[in-house]
């Protein structure tokens, strides 16, 4: 690879497709970013955690973020350039997560909302009634700076893994609507017009079968306040994303889909933003490459630049090499993705076999990111733990990607669910066999299918190596086809 | 292990070592900090960057580091309880690595004055002439608050590896002094009373070889101020050591040594902290475990403590096995270099088996150290990135560990350099051949001998690998040696 | 005045009352404050408004408020030396009021927590039932740590000086308690262990004298949390109290004297308070003129010490003329609550004369310390407004000094209305006519006759001067006769 | 005055004035603040100091000046609106003033570029050399982005009133240029591409008289630093400019004027900022009773809003005639200064007349600006403290006023000795009859001639009383021709 095209993610992305469909309009926007958006990240960064304006001087509750006000210029720029529109526009949502990785080269955090916001719009569009449809829908896909934002609010105080007893959130039917009341403990884009919630029905089950998914609007027809705002939270990163704890008291909801259905609806969110975490780490992993190679390429020790000293070019290039097997993996989890997001339960094949993939991906792209801002900094020396030059947000941005939608052990644990229950690795393995090394793929499946035969316990105890193995070869695999492909 | 005993520095030590003399006195300095110093640690860290007043409000230059008043009693507090003296007293090194292993268990970056103290003292001690000696020894093995502290200073702006290149700090002999014009650019501890600085005598060589090795007070004679601090570096961990930058102008300083052998002293300075930085790497390994583990103990999903789900189970068993080979490698480097630490130039072959061995533990133990803060994080959740409950500062700690007195590039080189030149590898096999499992050592040497015949480029460019599997394989069988020891 | 007795408060006040009874006990609280006190209220100010910690990592609600360990000490230390027992073992105010005096000249924010504590403490005394009161009057008279702290929580959201009509907190009684619902705005010492709070019983007159007086702990008989923290206010000064916004919800409460008569206890825990804010007020301008002092006699210009140059040698004079006066008046308010402060409706004349006295000193007193402040700062030129020296935090924690309690506005209003209904004027220049200079007495009586014989609106607008003109004379009339005593 | 007009700057001035040229332009200005520039104002102030990035990531010094991006847009507005240019291209100075009144309503901060730009442009104009004028005039005078900004610096630690003594500058002349060496305390605008400065030429007189002023450009021809920038001050306010210590190191340096003229060069430039000053005061006045009264207007109490309660009502009309005095008072300084801004030494009776004038107005507005500020505080009670508002950010920015360019002390002294040596009292008084109260002006004529009968000592000692009733009397007499000029 041509380390220099590591420099803009335009370039590498186009390398590694062999071809960008739309590729001006992409190059508008990373030029955006490079001219003014580079600047005002970093400002918003520096900042710290925004502000939540929660009265204004007259005490009257207002729940206000702010942000230095260039951010709302950052922020409405994705929106205007697709973040959400063009996914419905397209009848497909690759355009977006590739805007979504320009957007996370940049600035990871910002991308979250994009995220959310068309993590909304998606469960809006194909569970929502006409009414409530053709009320809301709309104000998500304007192309001007009215655009609505959206949210996805699951996790309380409790904990995000086990939804079914945490989410003590109760939901009341009212005539055509809902009333909610509880509280959401980890709120990302906090203060968005819209908001799909997990609730559960008053009386319904204590298990994730007793939720269902509700959509929040910000405000109530009389304009006041339909959710609050407790606080923000103080983040290490992904600042340009305010995350707050949201009380919802008597707060009116509509329900999307089938009340019994809600937690497959969940689901169907959480695999939308897992492969947005992937797309943004990669995109991290490849802005923290092509910085430390910026440094690397100007820091002279010993009469050379550091990146021509045989141990560190070593390292970029294994870097590189792992770059590039991230962003297979996860650009076949858009690809599948694609084919199956407008699905409704029951689901097809190719949707378990897309789960798989995305556990894959989200489980191993984050560790990547981590590990490659963790190598930036090492790259830059001490300047690396300076908050001055910002080498260290890298890492401070990356250490969210393990965490949000599902940390390892949740993706490993439901990835082994799926190959249990649905024999999705079969799926994968007959997916992969093309393009596979012969000799990997059999250990591969051997090492799988050893682990599904051990019982429960010792099986959880030993999954961890062989998914990380598995994301490996699928990884490495996927790498080879896309080599073949833009052949 | 019972993991109970992770949770107590001093316990964890005890259960290594099977005997730890002067325990009381250990006992009480980790109960100073439990009931008192974890509180002031926490909110020196919070507080950020300590400032600088550079002048008092007449305009005249003071240079004062202003932390909250609190600071000055924890840091107080390890110079009594012998983070200096007890080198002295015992003619052993091995209770002042032990109180900084009990220090940085609680706050790392505050065990690094402590070293740069010790790293003064020392060649003061070996080096200095007995007037200077005599004048400014004992003041840094007080007992009482007004002990002296030291540091020392190489690192200029070009960067900290090349020192035969960057160091333009320049030395002119005035009778029984030198004075010292130049700037050093990552001073840490600034404000200590005492320094040892790298300095070219105007005229010496453009190498390591036209370095030497001055002690610089803080004041002058007259009381004036003898070096100036530009500006304290905003850090983003270790916060409890005021880095700076400080310029010298006609400073008056002292040669240790013989002028021409600086680049040698220079180095003996950076082993004994090389060596405190691994026990650092490993107290902070055993405190993120630790805080991990009690986090897991009481989060329960699912019906049950988190860490009784077998995949984090297993986890935390892997944890503690890393943590254990982690302490016997840098156990093995404090007895060693105990055993060489008053040697001067020329040296023996235990000094350079002492010296492959710092490199190894240096390399490896920072990266454990970050790579188990990061998974603390990862095992607390959504609550492992907010600034609130602090589990993000030991990452945020860790990543110095690996940058300070030598990248992993510098380790990895310089390692390969005693290898080379020394055989350092060969004292190394030897040394560890009675506890080693046979296979391993023999797959290691070959690998080791492999990379030796390589050509100066490739052999560099593949040196890592190897140097990761040697230490690895060195701490591996140094943790049975400590185990068979304890028997 | 000896211009050197300016720098200490007990030298001062000792100065102007003459005799200074327990004056070594003072001695002992000024020179803790001199040794360790004074960096650790900086170090408190310049990490500006403390954290609340609103749940724990296991994401339970604790709303902790977290400063600096050694805030603790701090405030801890003023209790200890009777901040609150004083009160009722010697049954007089008066030497509460002067620890609150040294208090305020080093720390004013830090004498509210003593001030709200000493007006919860008063109305438990005298209006809680017996068993209220047994059960928690002793914890705040404590002279250990324990010591339990109390709080006056009045305002809400719409305001505070029209509580009539925004005090929304409703109580409902439930068996011996009532329970609160309703929010608190401006609630000074937040996290108390007991609040007295204004609350409206269900269905009583949407007026003051729906108003009713409660005795709200912080926590329950078993063990949860009985109010909640909101926030805490990002205020300018006065960080060593924690301000925040207190949310009740079923809160149970003990109600203090008759339910009708809420208004008047609430009314006589004011009266507490702001004799004790004329106190700080003078305090800090004796701390402004103090600094400024010190350093006018160290700054050089024009060849001497500017300290000795005519014009601001003139403005010292004139300032340390003021705080004579502002020390006159605020001590008369002093002895004149030590003869009320136990009185209950209705009350004597005494009672409504002190009320004026009360009104005068609150609203001169602070004005005074304000335009101090601010002189101070002047004094240092370029100094006084860097953040790094402090000096502009008199004029930030000054700025509290006239909004607290009730503003000049309200001071001048309430003192409007004790003269009209109670002729508290007439008292007034009885009390004073001995000691007044009787051109000063006949032009004062006839500007304020004048005044109240204007129709209301007129007489509303007209006010201010006649106040102003009314607390100088008063102030110059009780300076006399302090010096006259001290004879 | 109907008091809508206070809201807008330009509608004000225009009343003030009854008429405004070019109004147009100046509507463009404040509806850009209105719409842009007042949120980006405010995230300025939020964000504290700017940063001051010393070295590059490289090691490289840089002394880069750090704001949010938005800063630069926001202080290069100014300039394209004539800023600077407009005195060139008007050949009068009041539409850059008028200019500055508006920058001033929204920020007071960002005017002191503004005018410290326009101070090293008239002297550079006036006293430059051809060739030193050709090259750098017209940068200065660009109407796009790439204007160069201007500073001037004369304070050095040892304070900022005795210039005599503290300046320690030296310079010493090579060739066409001089080498200064020193350092420079309170450097406003440090990062100015031009700055002019006070130095001494190497063995002149230790008094003003040895003074010389410099022209001092960032960058050397070579494209090196010309400066340095040592830190930046943490002021409290106006934080729009940043304010810093600066390095002289072998500085190349341009003289401008005759070399023993300096201290005359100095003071024409104080006069400059000085009337800037006082139009930044009359600013601040108008916005912090613009804000009191929007609030007022909206909050209600005892059933009404407080603007309509008598007592709030009389201190708001108050408030508003001092405003009219104080922007009557500035702006005869204004028209003062542009019928002698291009004279030289020796100057003719006008230009002591206007100093004068100056100094009443540089001392009085500042004072009155303080004072409105507090008030605005006092009329939003509670929310007047609070940093979210922002309430307090017009007293912090006040407190600059009365210090910068000298303080009271200075303004009333300096102003003294222009009545002693140049009668310039007896050209006010003459300047004033036509439109003075009689009895008013008797009487203040007697009382000056009684202080400069008085002896030095007490002259100065008194001087205070005397130089405030000039300044009423003047402000009132001016406000009242303004008033008649409109008719």
């Amino acid at each position: 690879m041509d380390l220099e095209s590591l420099k803009s993610p335009t370039g590498f992305v186009k390398l590694m497709l062999g071809e960008l469909p739309d590729e001006a309009a992409f190059l508008d926007y990373e030029s955006w970013w490079e001219t003014e958006g580079k600047a005002i990240s970093n400002s918003i960064d520096q900042a710290g955690t925004p502000w939540l304006r929660m009265f204004d001087v007259f005490g009257k509750r207002v729940d206000e973020i702010l942000y230095p006000p260039a951010y709302w210029t950052m922020l409405k720029n994705g929106y205007r350039a697709g973040a959400v529109w063009s996914a419905f526009e397209n009848g497909s949502l690759a355009p977006a997560y590739l805007l979504g990785y320009l957007t996370a080269f940049y600035d990871t955090g910002l991308y979250c909302p994009y995220t959310v916001s068309l993590s909304t719009a998606i469960p809006l569009y194909k569970y929502g009634d006409d009414q409530v449809k053709e009320r809301f829908l709309p104000r998500m896909l304007r192309k001007d700076d009215s655009v609505w934002q959206g949210a996805t609010w699951m996790t309380e105080a409790g904990g995000g893994s086990d939804l079914g007893t945490f989410v003590e959130t109760i939901a009341d039917q009212v005539g055509d609507h809902w009333l909610l009341n509880g509280e959401k403990y980890f709120a990302s884009n906090a203060g968005a017009e819209l908001a799909v919630v997990a609730a559960r029905r008053r009386g319904a089950a204590p298990s994730v079968h007793g939720l269902s998914l509700f959509l929040l609007p910000r405000y109530r027809q009389d304009g006041s306040l339909n959710y609050f705002i407790r606080r923000l939270k103080d983040k290490i990163g992904t600042r340009s994303v305010p995350t707050g704890e949201v009380e919802l008291r008597d707060s009116q909801a509509y329900l999307l889909g089938k009340a019994e259905q809600g937690v497959y609806l969940i689901l169907e969110t959480l695999n939308i933003s897992r492969v947005a975490n992937s797309i943004g780490s990669v995109a991290l992993m490849q802005r923290a490459i092509a910085d430390a190679l910026s440094f690397a390429q100007q820091r002279i020790a010993f009469g050379k630049p550091v990146s021509e000293h045989p141990l560190l070019r070593r390292q970029i290039e294994e870097r590189v090499g792992l770059l590039e097997q991230a962003f297979a993996l996860t650009w076949e989890a858009v690809r599948l993705l694609d084919t199956v997001w407008q699905e409704t339960p029951r689901y097809s094949e190719s949707y378990h076999l897309f789960r798989l993939v995305a556990h894959l991906a989200k489980y191993w792209t984050a560790e990547q990111a981590v590990q490659t801002a963790k190598w930036a900094m090492e790259v830059h020396g001490g300047m690396g733990v300076l908050a001055e030059y910002g080498v260290e947000r890298w890492l401070r941005e990356a250490m969210i990607l393990p965490i949000w939608e599902g940390t390892p052990h949740r993706q490993i644990l439901d990835g082994l669910e799926a190959m249990q229950r649905k024999q999705a690795h079969e799926l994968l393995f007959r997916h992969l066999a093309a393009d596979a090394d012969p000799q990997a793929l059999e250990e591969t499946t051997a090492q799988v299918e050893a682990l599904l035969r051990l019982p429960e316990e010792e099986r959880e105890a030993q999954a961890e190596a062989v998914f990380r193995r598995l994301a490996v070869f699928s990884a490495e695999t996927l790498r080879s086809r896309l080599e073949k492909d833009r052949r």
